[in-house]
């Protein structure tokens, strides 16, 4: 169950509107890394979990907080938008170049389609979709998916951060990008604490089989293009991650095998 | 440039046709973490990469082996529907279980559409969508990603490689299982390469200045759930994976601030 | 079967040509509650419809009108953008700010792809989905659906309106408003219709026997968040619409019941 | 702010697992009327409010219990996989139709892609789509959307009931079928109040002023097809709900304007 | 404007009810080449055109058509939809493969959502989209485009023909088959047309002065894989259908220039 | 399999940024007939092809080249953003109304998602979709789609071509231009001697037995609008582009047939 207090995790207020800037902000609310994705993705993740017990507890202790990321940045992006300006409505105010370019630089749906209230999009109002979120079942592959998401979603906040010079969007955003340092730390940490449980390890999932694979090409760089320099990572010689193996170098791929010959389905599909 | 030679890296021929399967295996060809994903994103990557020398040449070097792996599960799937049931023209065929179930269970577009051909869909026929690629031009962010990627990549063709029987799917099931435990194990270490040469550390991006965030709540656990444990993971003390940190557990979230007033745009926008 | 007649409903010129408002105008044709949205959302009813007479002519009789609204709004954006800009080819142009900022507010799909044409989509360019529609074999629903789509068209026009000072334009939205008037009122009449008829009533579908829903929690408002005042609305004491119960206010929601065990599925689908 | 409690508003189990229905119930989780979607809506709804008090209250209120709503769909749903037939992998049980049927009837990407964990999508496998959700900054309208989406949400839930004879999740949909019945009755009356305290009425938006729309067809029915009983319906003759006006029918629609001339842009647009 | 008659072009009436084929016959209702396409691309085609005359006539005079043809498809599948089985609600039908069989082939959406009505989507449950059509003011383009859907949508109408025996089905499939017989015929005639009389010609658009371009690599075959076969085409040597060059065929690439070197960025996006 | 080489095929460097303009060329890099689309979509085709030799050669021959134009495509465009304006961070520069003009026009997600990179959509921020593609198992519709594709690629191109006066750039549009005029004659020339040489005929699909389909309507242009100019057009009269058939003009829509009576599907769909 959820509940909700009429209460923010931080102050959101702008110093003044900018209805250029709330578009900007859309990205870290409705965009792929936004904070949307991360509240869904920690709720699927967390309603189908199999493991009781701390990792569960941190699904769940995580997930509501976004929730409240959500809803600070929408009440942000409101408050930019008070003042927008409704459009043209007078030739002179049309040719003024500065007028134009703000409308310009406005996503035109905060007017039109809400009035200007935020929108679940992104900067270029692309509805959020739930194919950004990733729920698997596997907490190892979850965890990297997460830590990936924070680290996404920091680097957009910190690129935000240079394109206002309002106190208060930069005092949230001082908060967001706090709390992305921490989510990024603790998805690291728990990432690193199931493997040194034994509950998951490398090559995830490590208790398939690992003679059922391939393991002449297990660890093997082949080069697919003619730079050579990546020979001289450590991806191409030493010991793998996963401390099952050791990078070699492929320099050039090996010969393959003939293709298959075509298909010939039933000739009632009419292919040629 | 890319270049194609007409042999595939490994074989790609089942034993004999299953339209079902082959439905299954779209998802690893045109699903959120199938091969077009990976080919497509190592290539923006490698596009928009501002390093020269051994990421780059890495980058490069990958993705043209993506292509091909989306060459080899493309060729697998039209052999699969070689043989694949036209439909249903006699109702005694109609009223058989087994084929009305075989039916049921495929891709209706793999005949309709593409005339028993593979196609750019997931395994529930959604079309791939370049809203699932990652590219932001910070390499430990998009490392991770690709991490990721083939971690969820690997974990799907495991759980496809129970779904079949076929000697010729496994073969080249078990092909790339082996090829992602080496992406896997690549991205792990370019990404700990990364942060050995000081290319980039944590928190991603490390350059934006430390300062700028609220450092008060960078390594606090803050539960929003009412679950317990998850003050027992190494996320909830110590030191953090950042190395300019101790994590601390703060069991119930402090009082917030008060939300704004009501925002009041513009009455021609007829709001209530 | 359609018929075309090559006459406007109303007049659709506007006085001189505007890209940045043909952009604007799109979100009425292509968006989310524009013309092809209701054009469709009433044909597919229609062809649906279960009921003979009044109510299915009502569907086709309207359903058309509105492929003709669609027509004078494409109508309309092609001439607004016939001397649209092209784009910038000479440097002392791309310094002219007022060119600029035009070209900053425009659809850039417009002169691109449909060579200065009107587009299927919305003013921020997402393509018209059928996503959108609504057509469930439940007239009641159905026809609350219509209402709710023609309010949120009217409101939009509405906002439009102020955005131009555009005679020919205005003169064209003056009478979309009009109908959309006109369909406000004769769906909220024909859903008053169905049920006085008895056709359908409250609760959507009253028919689904009422004895096999929770009625212990038909007509409680539970307050999930901390605002006291939802208790002073009507929805929170006397009788309900439906007029088969009375509203009661829950102050704090009940505990609820532990959650399930988590699951356990398969070995081979290698979840954590 | 939200916070989580690790309990369910109501029981969620079943009493067998059911893959097949797992698919079915992801409709009112994921689809365009699932329980994603009025979580979603009632959020921005009150994110973007421009009154305090009882309406911000209710928002707010209503908007939480939704999401636990989504909890306890995603929680029946992973419990009705936990059995899911993993696929077939000896040719014995690929020719037993009753479990080729069953795999036929599933969604794949359940196993493969979230290894038996409920999946962000309606019963097709689509995606949820921000583009469902509406929140327009004006009230009337958006309640509308509100009782028109838990119409169509109770309707689909109505006829899940009669899909399963589990005892458990009939259990789970007698109680959300209450809720949607509390939710169309309290949308309905707060839409009555908002008419009634005269902060909003019809035509919406009211305020826009009536004397700019083309009055002289704010009250036809005009019949674009060829049924002649839609004369016989409230829509077509007496007053307006609107009180503002009366109906009247036309049964011709009177002659159009011409077309404009075709439009001549740029030639560097080459268009034909 | 459009004009709507109670009556249908052709018969649509199966012989008996088959949900599972009522699911395939939605793709060329509204797949990527079904009748809602062409429909809505004549549509967008004849709103934009810049001739008037009879390019523009034909236009008009087809589009109406295809609304038409969206028509008979929504009514049939309505009735194949019928007797469509609700569900499985008894433990005994549950085990009965048949009845399992056909609904693991149906179109849930249809039962849940549209209460056995047609659904704007294709046979794999996407909703069609407008990114499907094609309307660019270039009518050589767009003519060539017509006859592709036309080709594309009689080929799709020639499979699903020998996906069932129902007479009723058939019947209409004969009509559709026949429309697009005239309706390739037509647009390749309309094209030729177009070029006979010189409005466009080749390559599209031929009024692009073909100096401007690099006349060196225009009738080059450039072969980036290792088959030979392709210089025995009749694009590899001899006079090309724009009557403007001579095909030739390079074996090999020439070497290509170097890439340029990586872009550097403000540091303040944070790449590495 | 692929491969890649550090070298491109031709020089693709502009002479100055211009973050305006690099948003325009994302239209042919990832719209609906951008050079991603071609490359997958002669992907498809030939992963699918049923006939050795000449023509399989010829889709394998022509895929990897596109995949060449999107890397050229994807770096201009990285150089075009490198001097990209970060944003707006200081007031007076805020009212510069040319830097808020060119930040007005260019794709925000160029910045704050991709740190000044390419991105994977088309000039208004949508992601690419396999959506776009077409590969049907038929040569002659296929090389249709794919004639269409280079024309509407080319013309895109040619309007692009006049938004800048860089050399860079041009130099670049003048070899893609000359590429797309070679591929829309080489793709002419495939579907003529696919048809000389009979493997396909007109109408696609040939093979299917003409007899089936309602003979008496294949070669009638019904007209469905009210202009009379269309019977003036070659596709009005005269011999049939299939050589099996004469043109007619049919000026009224003859009579349709009754609807079929509204269908009544099992009462618990609770339609009304
Ligand atoms: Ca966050
Ligand atoms: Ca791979
Ligand atoms: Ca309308
Ligand atoms: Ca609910
Ligand atoms: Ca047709
Ligand atoms: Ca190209």
């Amino acid at each position: 169950m959820f509940f909700h207090r009429q209460e923010l995790q931080h102050q959101a207020t702008p110093e003044r509107p900018d209805a250029v800037y709330a578009r900007k902000l859309q990205e870290v609310l409705g965009g792929q890394y936004g904070e949307i994705t991360v509240a869904m993705q920690y709720g699927f993740q967390s309603w189908n979990i199999h493991l009781p017990g701390k990792y569960r507890d941190l699904l769940y202790g995580i997930g509501a907080e976004e929730f409240g990321h959500v809803e600070m940045l929408a009440t942000m992006i409101a408050q930019l938008l008070e003042k927008a300006p409704l459009g043209i409505t007078d030739e002179a105010v049309q040719n003024d170049p500065t007028v134009a370019a703000v409308i310009g630089g406005t996503d035109l749906q905060h007017a039109i389609v809400a009035g200007a209230g935020a929108r679940p999009v992104d900067s270029m109002g692309n509805p959020w979709s739930a194919g950004y979120i990733t729920a698997s079942g596997n907490l190892l592959a979850d965890f990297t998916a997460n830590a990936n998401a924070e680290m996404q979603g920091r680097l957009q906040v910190a690129r935000l951060y240079h394109m206002t010079d309002d106190h208060g969007v930069r005092d949230l955003l001082a908060f967001l990008l706090a709390r992305d340092t921490m989510h990024q730390n603790q998805w690291l940490a728990a990432a690193q604490e199931l493997r040194d449980e034994g509950l998951e390890g490398l090559p995830v999932p490590d208790n398939f089989p690992l003679g059922k694979e391939d393991r002449d090409v297990s660890y093997q760089y082949i080069n697919f293009s003619n730079g050579q320099h990546a020979s001289e990572g450590r991806w191409a010689s030493g010991p793998t991650p996963d401390g099952k193996g050791e990078f070699s170098y492929v320099a050039e791929p090996p010969a393959g095998v003939p293709m298959p010959p075509p298909t010939h389905p039933d000739a009632r599909l009419y292919g040629t």
